[in-house]
């Protein structure tokens, strides 16, 4: 197998001290930080990390890149995006600024459905190439697994060419690019069905069915929320994902307590998405869960709210991950890195919470457990930046170091 | 002379409206937007603007730009930032993340005398050329007009020195890029002073009337806050000030509600900066004078702190600007057009608000009349977007449009 060689890094956060704290609360030395660190490692794995000057003898004779000036980080995971989408809404954007109301936007053709027309709108190789055209962004900034969620064609046939479309995505973009593909076609209730039920009933259980025979997803996900879907709904979806051995995930407690942060655990759900509203009993729940909670800062910067209880959930020790949640209407933001950095006064976490929660954390909102940390034995998948201090990456706001 | 003509940019956002209100409340459609517009200028002013349908026949003749896909606003000003340091303070950020206190990251050697160090470290050519890079950058971002604050020297030498480089810097980017060179060396008391009051008297009086005399000078500003620069210490600045005939700017209220923005309003202060804890006896002074509030909200952000009442400023009618405050310490990014899309929805602003408080508002906030929206007679100072619509520069959070 192939040796590769990084060698005398100004800096490495190998996040080992976090990876073996398995959520417990992090305090900053837990980022793990060599300086003048080196790695060894393979295709498949990583060999060993340490201070470049404790390396051992047998590796110094193979040929290295010089990472002097350098630093490096597990892989940045964006662990919650919806990428597929056509048209934009930034008339929406500036129409909410401009005080229309909720009514106001939707009678202009704003919202979600505005997604769905636009989506719908664009053939099966426009949206491919939307999607490259993203993902190419999202990897410059140092973001080297994405999730991406399907959900704006909301009918079968788009639905399912859409999770057909992440699942190309995925092999173009491979081995550089991982592609987590997740089915979301529960994003919203499409106007011609009478209730939730009926579209479960007829779209998603049986589109689900399908693509859980063909294979291509790696999760399920739904938006659970009064007029979206009902405890029921959940339900039945998590449970027939179950039949096809597919991970859940769930949007709980966005705008209400629903209890959804108590429905994810239950369900072993990989994670629990936006958590505004959940109760102390949420938090609890997900405490003794392994269910990742997924923050979502843009989201709230973006339509002006207020913020998920960050430190609630951290200190209670759960794990907290935060993604981008990059999508046309309520977060039309594709860089994590910078809402990581401006996340991380707002939610005051140390350095090794934050980078915590869209490394580690992240990967294993998406259910990769082989990533995360720079330590022997996981993948060797890293994001690389060209400063010599971690510190600047998120200090220096709006610019982007990533190689 | 010379005429240019743009035509048929998809948007033109004149700000005609905001123009002629001078500060009263601003309506959505006091953006004044023209579809499919033309703009016939030369060097010196704005000639005509309107629908290309409607370009006078005298100027059809004329060789033109085709501008069709783009958008043009007023030129962008940040009306606040302190670019010419040494060193920067990742480190501190960090630090302050990890849950350090005040004094211990003072104790570490952080704080605003590190940038002191930091940059009396520089020789001057190594400022000058920092200087050039961060203009650079900052122009980038699609902003022509930029006001840069001395602060960082701290002695008699270092200051002149800092307030000649600014006027190099100034000399060197025109007429490409504007430069408002303003005296802020009353920044901080150094530790050498007893007292602010020996600070003055010793440095920053004496230094302004070297500055004054060489008349290169543009404002003057000082911190006024517990700790740092009384009443006193403003009053006999500003007296001094006016006595070369230069401006006045104030960091007012930021901590504590100081009076600041009534003094500024007394010394028809060209801006009220920061206005954190500004009660309504300040706004009502602000009101009645010609004063902009200049509203900082990614230095907020960046410390996790409350943000200005940025509506209690609008709904009085006092001229709302926003800034940047790119410094070392307490907000670490040069990107205005971040900065604005950020504030938007945590401000409240509707978009003609928006608009006017980086282009009309922020060049009134640094003396310049003559500029800030696009209507016959004023100069022909643009910022030009890569979109067909202005909606989408703020919508594209993080997303460079500018040309």
């Amino acid at each position: 197998m192939n040796i590769k060689i990084f060698r005398n890094f100004s800096e490495i956060a190998t996040l080992a001290p976090a990876l073996k704290k398995d959520g417990r609360r992090l305090i900053p030395s837990d980022i793990g930080l060599i300086k003048n660190g080196s790695i060894v490692y393979n295709q498949e794995e990583i060999l060993w990390v340490g201070p470049d000057s404790e390396l051992p003898e047998d590796y110094k004779g193979i040929d290295s890149i010089d990472t002097t000036g350098k630093s490096c980080l597990p892989e940045i995971v964006d662990s919650h995006t919806h990428i597929v989408f056509g048209g934009d809404r930034a008339h929406e954007y500036s129409m909410r600024l401009n005080g229309a109301t909720y009514e106001e936007i939707a009678a202009a053709g704003g919202g979600i459905l505005n997604s769905m027309k636009g989506t719908n709108a664009l053939s099966r190789s426009e949206l491919l190439k939307l999607g490259q055209q993203r993902i190419r962004a999202i990897k410059s900034y140092g973001v080297g697994t994405i999730e991406i969620k399907s959900g704006y064609g909301l009918n079968f046939e788009k639905e399912y060419e859409i999770s057909r479309i992440i699942h190309d995505l995925k092999n173009i973009v491979r081995p550089d690019v991982q592609i987590i593909n997740t089915f979301m076609a529960a994003h919203a209730v499409p106007k011609e069905y009478a209730s939730s039920y009926d579209y479960m009933k007829e779209v998603v259980l049986p589109l689900l069915d399908r693509l859980g025979e063909e294979q291509i997803l790696d999760c399920v996900d739904i938006f659970h929320e009064k007029n979206y879907f009902s405890d029921e709904d959940v339900t039945s979806l998590f449970e027939r994902a179950q039949r096809w051995n597919i991970p859940v995930k769930i949007h709980a407690d966005e705008f209400n307590d629903n209890k959804g942060a108590i429905l994810a655990a239950k369900y072993h759900a990989l994670s629990a998405d936006h958590l505004l509203s959940t109760g102390a009993d949420g938090i609890a729940a997900l405490k003794d869960s392994s269910t990742v909670a997924t923050l979502l800062p843009g989201t709230g910067l973006f339509l002006g709210k207020t913020q998920a209880n960050a430190r609630a959930f951290l200190d209670a020790g759960v794990k907290v991950a935060i993604a981008s949640d990059f999508n046309p209407g309520s977060c039309h933001c594709d860089n994590l890195l910078m809402v990581a950095a401006l996340a991380a006064p707002i939610y005051k976490m140390n350095m090794a919470e934050l980078w915590c929660a869209i490394t580690l954390n992240a990967a294993h909102a998406v259910g990769i457990k082989s990533q995360g940390a720079i330590v022997p034995g996981l993948k060797p998948r890293f994001s690389i930046f060209n400063t010599d201090s971690i510190d600047r990456i998120t200090y220096s706001w709006g610019k982007n170091l990533a190689i």
